[in-house]
């Protein structure tokens, strides 16, 4: 079984949050990276043809806990992959996930974790991230820099689980263009409708991004601007974010949906490819009955501010 | 740490099973072979003597999630072997169960699963196909094709988990026969009582089985004919297997027991000998109060039948 | 990913346990070794800089479960190593049970598991053996023999888990002196104070051990004093050990908690480095309202004897 490989991250931060003058301080395991723990593995058919497989699931590396209701919850899936791209079944993340994950300097991870403002608009939408009972097909890498994704889950006759999108994009030398969709059928068969479209420029001493993403649920409207940025320093890096967002009346008449701005900056000091130390600032500055709140965060009172800083290491195995 | 070996199996397939008149859509897990992770080793102990341990457990490719009950719940053992064959305590499939996959074309897995119409007969008895507490004995491998088990389980207080049996079977060539008793003590004190008889004979050109299985507890009782048949085809074989399933009177006043036909045809594809695609058409016809269903199947009515598809691939590691 | 271990222990008996006339028949899981599963690396970054990781969890072989609200409860860490020595972060054993595995012959484990007498004294403490959310500092192994930890631990909260600790010993040629404190800040914000004080010496035909324990939490108070004995014999080793638990009044008002003499003995006859067979017998003898158990024993009724024996098979992968 030469063909399998043990995977993982361990990311641990002393962590120190804010929110309403109540504070906490924490042993938090998502910093930088989330960790986790992984197994894959490749198997070549001849003829170009391979299969793969792929098992993922979080760990919370402060209490030896893990994700119960989902152990492998973060990647279960089984890949046929040849000339013709790749057809991957499964539980893993969605292509519009994947689209925020490129232009957000955080991968949507830890404290300045874009998505922590993206709200699913009472649909009770459960593919925000990732989808159960996924097939996904993905375009091939040879394709001159284009690149693409279609995603269609079944609903198993629960709500908000039904979905289908994708993503299309081009990246060549600096440039990364994108747009994705997705549309899940939520509460009382109406569809939660995600759309993004993102972009970055990689001038060497620095490499800004821009996205903007916007989700619908009948009346209910957010729209959300994210600008990112990335500057080598020395034998590590800066990592900054702001993102924008907005909510319409019909979506702010949900318990904690507002107007938000978070805003976090980063160092991270890589020790060698495989383990950094890193630091970071973050708040989200909430609006009206807002009550987002940055991960780990004290309990937020409606328009209060979440602030957090952590000081980690990230080791990947 | 050489001796640890990782394995395992990604079985996904698009389901679609019926029952009446309601129809339902999913990812499922365990087309041809169950999804699962492994670990084991074995140790050289010198003198002929070998310990060895084993860890299996359930995987759901379809959202992440495992056997929350039993992690492990496939198969935790250590085992020492040597010339006076094998000892091996914990949890595993019983020798009963070992029989019963033996003459099922399906190796009780899938939409043509030979055990969806075996019933417990309200025994309570949680040993049907593995059984936690388990000291079991293997005869060695080298007594001319006779080859056998012994298992004992202690019931730790818990009704339908105190367990004796064992299985005794000669296989040579083509040919395979054997027998499997099993005693559970379920409920009430009273015995859960199975019985097996099976064999097959491998013509080259197709390999036909045919088995008996008798469940028993106090007054009720189930008799089970199975034929199976496996056909070598091209690059991969048909499976194809009819079973009768009768309950007795007794048996039949149980909520959902009565007399079942399961009919379940296969093809399956080798891409490789670790990955393969397959299809699979399965059906059970229930009679009198009879509610047996096929995996996944949404729920069926007294009598009414249940019925299923799926394509997959079912790679191995 | 060369640099991943897989290892583990599975520890499977016949264990027979009684107590106030009840007899239990089981299938353990730690006779001598707590059966479990663990993932580790180490990564040189180079200039005597390492970083490490350590992912350890319980497995009970009987019926395959886990531990399911911590499935890497046993460790989950990630270190920084040094000539400073080692910085770790997460989750493990506190100095202080360190402390106590290296003067107990049964390294807490088992049937002649010393800290079956032990109480937390009804202060809630979740550290009384590992503690979540952990900063944990070793010094160096270079310092001619003296070693020792500190331990800090944030509360995020939960009474029973703000922690701070230590153990600071000198080990050299045959000889092994040892003191740990710990403080748990566990219900009502009153201290939970754990105090040892251990030594042993290798006379080459036997190890004895001595260690002096001290408990408190507000009034109450329990002191223990364990003697333990390491004979090597032939192919194996004899363990034995005697714990004498007093509890002041205080202390016997909790509901279980009072006197008890703790005996136990073993032989371990080791087939390789990895693969031992073993027999203990064991017995705590209550006074009072003392309710102390061995491991799986009927529930003991105040000031009875719980008794024990087991004979099984430890192997380490």
């Amino acid at each position: 079984q030469s063909s399998v490989t043990m995977f993982g991250v361990l990311d641990m931060s002393l962590r120190y949050t804010k929110a309403n003058g109540q504070t906490l301080k924490q042993l938090a395991n998502d910093g930088l990276n989330s960790s986790r723990l992984g197994v894959r593995g490749v198997e070549d058919l001849g003829g170009g043809l391979k299969a793969g497989f792929w098992l993922e699931g979080r760990i919370n590396g402060d209490n030896g806990s893990v994700d119960t209701s989902r152990f492998w919850g973060r990647r279960t899936s089984v890949s046929l992959m040849g000339d013709f791209g790749e057809v991957r079944l499964g539980r893993g993340k969605t292509s519009t996930r994947l689209h925020i994950d490129d232009f957000d300097p955080y991968s949507t991870t830890g404290l300045g974790d874009v998505e922590k403002v993206y709200s699913v608009l009472g649909s009770a939408s459960d593919t925000l991230n990732r989808s159960d009972n996924m097939v996904q097909y993905f375009l091939p890498s040879n394709l001159g820099g284009v690149y693409g994704s279609v995603d269609v889950a079944a609903g198993e006759g629960t709500a908000g689980k039904k979905m289908y999108g994708g993503r299309l994009g081009y990246k060549q030398g600096p440039i990364n263009v994108a747009a994705a969709l997705q549309e899940t059928t939520g509460t009382g068969n109406v569809k939660f409708k995600q759309m993004s479209i993102g972009g970055s420029y990689d001038f060497g001493i620095a490499k800004p991004s821009l996205n903007y993403s916007q989700n619908e649920f009948g009346a209910r409207e957010q729209k959300l601007l994210t600008f990112g940025l990335t500057v080598p320093l020395g034998q590590g890096q800066i990592l900054a974010s702001y993102t924008d967002a907005k909510a319409n009346g019909a979506a702010e008449s949900l318990s904690g949906v507002g107007d938000a701005k978070l805003m976090a900056a980063s160092y991270v000091y890589n020790l060698s490819k495989r383990t950094a130390l890193y630091t970071t600032v973050a708040q989200i500055k909430n609006s009206g009955l807002g009550r987002f709140a940055l991960a780990n965060s004290p309990v937020v009172t409606n328009g209060a501010k979440s602030s957090g800083f952590d000081v980690g290491v990230r080791h990947s195995f």
